[in-house]
């Protein structure tokens, strides 16, 4: 509603204006306070008073939510969350007005349903799942807004893609090329171990990713990369002033050519970014299983690590690294072998889960090995190639984002996924977009606005037009 | 009940006897008629008279059913059966006395539940599922049966190893090693075509085996082969009278220490059996990802098989079967492409499925390939290998079952998975064993009579001491 609507002329002659402010009070729930959601909850804090929001934090640590939320006692509570409590969870929804789901991507339906039933919108930083399409039409029909892929990768890839790419159409060119990439990594000034890794986010997806088959188009044609050779067939992606990475191919890319309108391009493809050499030696434990996630190791903690190892490899007499350079052949090279010894594969190291799957194991050790120190600073790194056609001359044009985070806490993560869930659900509550339904952030009217904002918080791409 | 039981001698003195014959009436129900029921079906058609049992055979296809049963109008009835419709299902079960499901193991759930609150026994031959095992106890205090992994593998595979297990154990020996290795094929007299397979049960069972991580134990350690190189890593199996069979570990091997009795084995291993080469050749489609199930490519008919390969093919400017050769390096040789040639890949044949997931087209194509066709024979393989110890010495037997089938529709598969489940289920109904909640053939009540009767049909092992 238009600050104008508000005023009255109560009297022509005098002018004599009244002004009825008029408060709409939102509450916004968001629930789930982990790793990601600083930079959120920070943003959602600082401007409630402006836009009279009251924030409810709803996670299993609420403690930690309190101490986040003490110098804001007057528009902020913090509420114990439980999953596995559906009443708690659906009077709390009843209570909110704007429901936001920073909850692992799977528990989202069940919030989804809940939100749509008692009439509340709903935002996360996740990819559109079955369960949130399968909403898409009563959400319409009740005026209601399912806010998705709005945080980083997916997030800000859509945002400042559909920027170019409409920036192309509008000029009258044609786009036939694109390729996207994305990694949250750890900043040079941090980076002290031999992966160039530490975890900025759900540790569980980086053990876990590459899972499934990546798919994409390359020079018109379709293109499938099983996860058994993901980490095998990469690219080289140069970023100016921070180097080449490895990129490997990330999920289904085919999938975005109609919510990016591009339909008749001859190469699509998204994927992911990790420092030169991670791939070669994550490839390992993708070769020997380490990664499986689907069954569960017993009395793991009678195991060491180098048990583990040995329990993938075949049979022999020799020591565990002799048999593990024996079965990767010409896939293992010095440098994959001194990541390996980072992680104290070879020396004995115990198992302390007493159950897990191997990737739950490889997990609770990389946690430890991965773990971003007390001051250490994470990157994100995007970067999107365009090419195409304008009055009949071939171009290319490549734009990057580097964001480096403050510290451990205030992580270049967190504000890339956070920011930008916040600045949209901001921009739909202040009406500056009237959208229903699930949405993603490619259509103008979401990501303009998102991406000024983000600019202004130095969040910034940098074009680069390529001969 | 016993005979004797029913005798009632009315005057000692002048031997008068008066017989009562109480004819005690049993209604089985089989859900599904495919494949592997044919012998099954006809086990049950044969005995009705003498057993006094009605048999209901339920099937989607019911015309196909009512010409199997045409000779046996008097005691089994055909019904049309709709895997959607639970109010039929539970009315038919609620009919039967005993349920036999040879459904897709997946379905066997829902029936397991309505058989157990209905309170009738069950029968599958597939692995004892989740569901089943969280029926057990309710079973067992209702005095039902609900007998699993009793057909060919598993099945047969647990009687005949548990009754050597047994013996050598009664000897005073210990067993401390333990293989045991299956596989479906083709009889040498059908067998004309360069994979050395044709499909005597479900196809899709075939395309998507091994899937997972293979685990088991070898030479006291835990050993686990992820399906990337499940069908690299195999051994030859040596089968008197018929020759070497390529062998690759199958699921897991470790569960299976507890029920067959060998907790401080050094050496467990289950495997499945191939005819030579056909792993070499089937790790192509493993490695290119064409056995992949987990997402469906879209008008897959505008593409042929060539397009296919080629899709998984890193990109390049030689033709695909170049491409093909240089992406396996050493994994491919001429055999392996004679192999690929026979399913014509390199030929541009058309895909003829609208839509489907690579494992979806790849079976599509192999139907038409390997198809048992009019006389085809297939054979039914398995071995046994135990090491143990005896007074002293360590020795090693060898136990080997082989089993040509009559014709394509007579198959030894469908004998060797049908009959052991038909012969136990009879021995349940007359009272030979009385066992109630989920049971498996390892134990002697189960296995011994039915590896009699086993043997009077012509299915019996030949057992070889080894020095």
């Amino acid at each position: 509603m238009d600050f104008w609507d508000h005023i009255i002329c109560l009297d022509n002659k005098f002018k004599v204006i009244f002004v009825a402010e008029i408060i709409f009070m939102s509450k916004i729930l968001i629930i789930g306070a982990g790793r990601s959601s600083s930079s959120l909850i920070d943003y959602f804090l600082s401007n409630a008073k402006t836009h009279s929001w009251h924030i409810t934090i709803a996670d299993t640590n609420k403690q930690a939510v309190e101490s986040k939320i003490s110098k804001y006692q007057d528009v902020a509570a913090a509420v114990a969350f439980d999953v596995h409590n559906v009443a708690l969870r659906e009077s709390m929804i009843k209570e909110a007005d704007f429901v936001v789901s920073m909850l692992p991507a799977l528990m989202h339906g069940e919030v989804a349903r809940d939100c749509v039933r008692l009439g509340k919108h709903l935002a996360t930083a996740s990819y559109v799942s079955q369960d949130m399409k399968d909403l898409d039409k009563e959400a319409k029909s009740k005026n209601l807004l399912l806010l998705n892929e709005c945080g980083l990768d997916p997030g800000i890839d859509h945002a400042s893609a559909m920027k170019i790419i409409h920036e192309i159409q509008e000029k009258g060119g044609k786009v036939t090329g694109f390729k996207s990439f994305c990694g949250g990594l750890v900043a040079p000034e941090s980076n002290d171990n031999p992966w160039g890794y530490k975890f900025s986010w759900n540790p569980r997806n980086v053990v876990l990713a590459g899972q499934g088959t990546a798919q994409f188009i390359e020079n018109g044609k379709l293109k499938f990369i099983p996860y058994n050779r993901i980490y095998t067939q990469i690219e080289t992606i140069k970023v100016e002033g921070y180097g080449n990475f490895d990129a490997y191919a990330n999920r289904d890319s085919i999938g975005y050519k109609e919510p990016y309108g591009l339909t008749d391009v001859s190469t699509m493809l998204r994927g992911t970014l990790r420092m030169p050499g991670y791939c070669k030696a994550w490839n390992v434990f993708v070769k020997l299983g380490l990664t499986d996630d689907t069954y569960k190791i017993k009395n793991a903690d009678a195991l060491t690590y180098t048990d583990l190892l040995e329990s993938f490899l075949p049979k022999g007499n020799s020591s565990v690294k002799e048999k593990l350079v024996a079965f990767m052949g010409s896939d293992i090279n010095a440098e994959v072998m001194a990541k390996l010894e980072y992680l104290e594969l070879f020396a004995n190291r115990p198992i302390k889960l007493k159950e897990g799957s191997p990737a739950e194991l490889l997990q609770n050790l990389l946690e430890e090995k991965w773990l971003l120190k007390e001051g250490d600073k994470d990157m994100i790194v995007m970067q999107h190639q365009f090419e195409y056609e304008l009055k009949g001359a071939h171009k290319k044009l490549i734009s990057s984002l580097v964001v480096i985070g403050d510290d451990e806490v205030h992580t270049a993560m967190a504000k890339t996924v956070g920011l930008p869930l916040a600045i949209t659900i901001k921009n739909f509550l202040t009406g500056k977009f009237k959208l229903y339904g699930v949405q993603i952030p490619t259509v103008k009217e979401i990501y303009e606005p998102m991406l000024t904002e983000l600019e202004e918080l130095g969040i910034r791409f940098t074009e680069t037009e390529v001969a």
